[in-house]
Formats: structure tokens, C-alpha cells, sequence
């Protein structure tokens, strides 16, 4: 049943290790500001995934979203806050988010099944 | 033969049961909206099913053009039309749009061996 | 002080106002839509228009920018809040992001010297 | 009235002759294909224009929708097929769009004041 | 080990088959334009293709990547200089050019096993 | 004569000011990485700049190119070199990127009447 969210997992995993053994010093530091970005801050973590969830959405980032689904799963989004973000992101981006929309309700529905 | 365009409708309509089981109002109006805007009016159906091939194609969306190259099939757009068509999107979206010309035209040449 | 924000609001109503008179039932339904999308629903209309701000930056589109800015204003979003949501959008959306975070800036100073 | 169309109609022409003047074999060929691909064949003109426009505005990209909303005219597109393509350019493109749509109906009627 | 970028060179060339032999006069003057474009010129091809590359990733086209990559290699860039060109397309594209930086990295490595 | 790119040198630095002072950690260090990806390295500036430019012209953004130009010039970036790399922009990201184009050959021209 989860299966496609945890091979994207891994295969993350295994890509950013080869990322981070053979990046420089800028790949580095952006995967550290990138990291930090979403830290508890004046907004908790929770809303900053929401908004970096979002974002990937307009910009069509399968694996982005993914990330962030995953995020926002364990920051505790509730169903009803998820569809509001969807909704935003389809009016904003369009039809052509439509199939990161797909894909977005059905790993959202697979997260659900899984344990942390 | 073709089953990769049979694939691909049969995905998309599991994919929108999901949608449209778990989304909202505001997610349903869209997808409503979405559906009539390509309905026949001042232009024929024809035609707007080009326009939005030439836009899916420019924002380099492979599910949006797969399933405008299906609705245009059925449409009756010749050979002829739909090189037009590629011809544009190509030379308004430059290179980056290849990728996607390459999979359009295999699509296009399967969807002729399929009956409706 | 406060001149390019009213010009922006001013310029904005004339256009809608053409756009309204003379757009369609697609476009219409469109714009109810769009508003309906940031009301309070499960998340309050502040944090709906932190995600459309998002979303507008990392789309590079200053209109769009303007516009959130005002409402978020209007809703109370902080200083430390706005440079949250200011930063996620430049780690996500790249330095093309920059020319419109500076103008950005800008705007949501100027908005602390309106009055509504 | 007519004056925004014909300082962008002034503003191109003096910028394409730099551009003739200074560019090497490669500009140059793409300038004459990108002539080339709105002429009449399968399609009329009308219509490739009408498929230009509908890419210029989902890509956001003021100077080629103004540029395709004055071929248009024209072409002889009516308000009623003008407001489908804007119609379908929304959809797809989402409320990113927006302001381009905004300015663009405002040209559209202002270029039924000009006579060519 | 190598089976990805071989798998995908094959592809490539199938699917361009079809559109060379498929595609009309617009079509076959943009590939050949494209062609011409990344040959020694006052830049030396590997540097070319260094612009080709960087584009193509802040862009998002993982195909276009693939073969910028493998010509890459051919022209004989250092793991350094590519370290450089991530880096930038990193920078100017932000945190949704990762997932395309993972490939990237990975493909790199790839090519080094392969033999010309 | 040279206004325009005057103009906007001291627009951006006034703009700039403000993101250094009210920006917080995130901003501050992604203009730090931003400043570092461009200095000599691997590849020499004029390289980098080089890379820069191409990727803000696909990218369409004409502040990202004004910038990368007018380093370009500091660089020493020859004319036909220039060429090369409007030619590649310009077949990688297709006629959209034309208005930017017209705009980054006139930029072009004033930058060779300024002295640093």
C-alpha cells in the first residue's frame, strides 16, 4: 500500500548522499539554509511546510511535494487544512497543477496508512 | 500497442475518483469550470482543444498534452493541424518543449491504431 | 510616501472593472473562485494569504505580490512572519526571486504608512 | 486614447533593428522561423494566432500577448472567440494570469479604436 | 551500472526518429537551428554546452539535462567545473531544482563509467 | 544615453539597502552564497557570469540579466561571444524569451558608452 512513498524516500535518501559526498562548499550551504528554512519560528513548522507545500505545488515539483506531504503529515496538517492548500494552489497555478493535484490526494491518502 | 495511452486514461480517471471523493467545493468548481471551457461556442470544440494542446505543451505538462492529444484525436485535427500545432508550441517554448514534442508525436501515432 | 501602492490599488479596480463589464461566465466564475479561496475556512484568511504570497513570489509575479502583501497587512501578518514567508520563497524559488523580494520589501514598508 | 499600443508598436520596431542589426546567423534564422510559423496553411492565420496568444499568456509574457492581440484584430477574432481564448489561457494558467488578462482586455478594446 | 544514460540515448534517438520523419519544415529548421547552436564558435563547444546545461537545469527538463551531461563528458569538463555549473543553477533556481541536482549528480557519476 | 542602465544600477542599490537591513539570517546568507557562486573558481567570472546569464534569460528575468550584463562587460565578454550566448538563450527557451532579447541587445549596446 505505501510503497511508492517510502522507494521515493529511499531513493532520496540515496541521491542526496551522493549529493552531499560530492557537492561543494555552495551545494552544502544551501542544503543547510534550505534545512533551517522550515524550523519553528514566528510561524511554527507546521505553517512553514504549508507554505513550502504550496509553493512546489505552483511550481509542479513532484518530489518537492512529496517532501512536503510527508512533512505535513508528521507537523499534524488535518485533512480539511490540505484541501484548503490544494484549492489555493490549483486557483493560483491553473489546470495544468492538476496532475501533482492527483498525485498529491492519492500520497496524501497512502501517508495515512503509515506509522512514524 | 497502445497501451501506453490506455495506461495512461485508465490512471487518470482513478486518480480523479480520488479528487473528486476527497476534494472540496472550491477543487470540484475548478474541475467543472476546467471541463467547460473546451465545450463548443464561439469556436468549435476543435479549436479550443488546440489551444489548450499549445498551452499544455508550452508549459511542458505531459498529462495535460497526452489527454488534449486524445480529445483532439477525436475531434478530427488532421496530421497537418497537429504539426501546426507542434510547430508553435516549439517555437514560442524553444527547446526545453523537445522532450515533450518527441513523447506528442509517438502519442499521436498510437492514438490512430486505437478505435473509440 | 504611499503613492505606488494606491496608484497599484487604483490602476487594479479600473482593469477589473473592464475585465468584469466585459469577461464571460468562465471568467466571472473564475473570480468568484479566486476570492472564495481566501476566506476563513480550517486555516484563518492570515495564514491563506501567507500561501498565496508564497506562491505569487516563487511565480515571479509582482501584481500578484502586491496584492497579498496589502491583505496580509490588512490581516496582521508581522514583520518576523513576513520575513519567514519572504524567506522560504527565495530558498525555493532561487536568486530570481531577488528583484521581486526587493520590491517587496519595499511595498510592505510603505504599507505600514496607510491608514485603511 | 490608441497611444499605449502604438508606443509598444514604436518600441518594438526600434528594438527588432538593433536586434537585426547586431545579431549573428543563429538570431536571425530564428527571427525569419518564428515569422514563418503564423502564416497561412493547414490552419488560417486567424487561428495561429489565436495559438500564439493562448501560449503567450499562460507563459506570462506581456510583449507577445500584445504583439498576437494585434494580430489578432487583425485577423478578424471576434470579442466572442477573444473572450474564449482568454477564458482557456485562465483556466490553465490559474490567477497567476490575472494581471496579464486584466491588461489585455484593456488593449483588446483599445485596438477597436485604431484604423490599419 | 550504466544502463540509465544508455537507455535514455536509445530512447532519445527512437522517439527522434518519428519527429524527423514525422515533422514538417518548422520542426526539422528548429532541430537544425539547435544543433548549429552548441558547435565551436567565439565559445569552444564544451563551454557551450556548460550554457546549454545550466539552462536546461534551471529549467527543470531532465532530459535536456541528461544530454547536455553526456555532452559534457564528451567535451571534457572536470568533476570541478561541474561542481560549479550545479552550484549555479542551484543558486539561481532555488530549492526546486534538487530533485534535477540529485539525478544530475548521479548521472555524472555514471558517465565516468562509460566508455565512447 | 546611458540612463537607463544608471537608472537601474542605483534603483537596485537603493532596493538592496533595505533587504539588508530589515532581511533576517536566511536572506542575508542566501545573498552571501549568491555574491560567492561568481567568483573565479574552476571556471574564471567570466565564465560564471556567463552561466548567469544564459540562466536569467531562460528564465526571463530583466533585472537577473541588466545585472549579468553589465558584469559581462566588467568581465571583458566579447560581442560574438555575447551573440553565442543570446543564441543559445534564445533557441533553449524559444520566442518568449525575445522581448528580454531585444531589451539585453540595447542594455548591451549603452553598457559599451559607459566607463568604470
Amino acid at each position: 500500500m505505501a510503497e511508492s512513498i517510502e522507494r521515493f524516500i529511499k531513493e532520496r535518501e540515496e541521491l542526496n548522499n551522493i549529493v552531499l559526498e560530492k557537492g561543494g562548499k555552495t551545494i552544502k550551504r544551501f542544503f543547510n539554509l534550505d534545512t533551517n528554512a522550515y524550523k519553528d519560528g514566528a510561524f511554527p513548522a507546521k505553517i512553514k511546510e504549508s507554505l513550502g507545500l504550496v509553493a512546489s505545488m505552483v511550481l509542479r515539483c513532484d518530489d518537492c511535494i512529496n517532501y512536503h506531504l510527508l512533512q505535513s503529515r508528521k507537523e499534524g496538517v488535518s485533512d480539511e487544512e490540505m484541501d484548503e492548500i490544494f484549492s489555493i494552489a490549483l486557483v493560483v497555478g491553473g489546470s495544468i497543477v492538476i496532475p501533482h493535484l492527483r498525485r498529491a490526494y492519492a500520497i496524501w491518502e497512502e501517508l495515512k496508512t503509515i506509522q512514524y
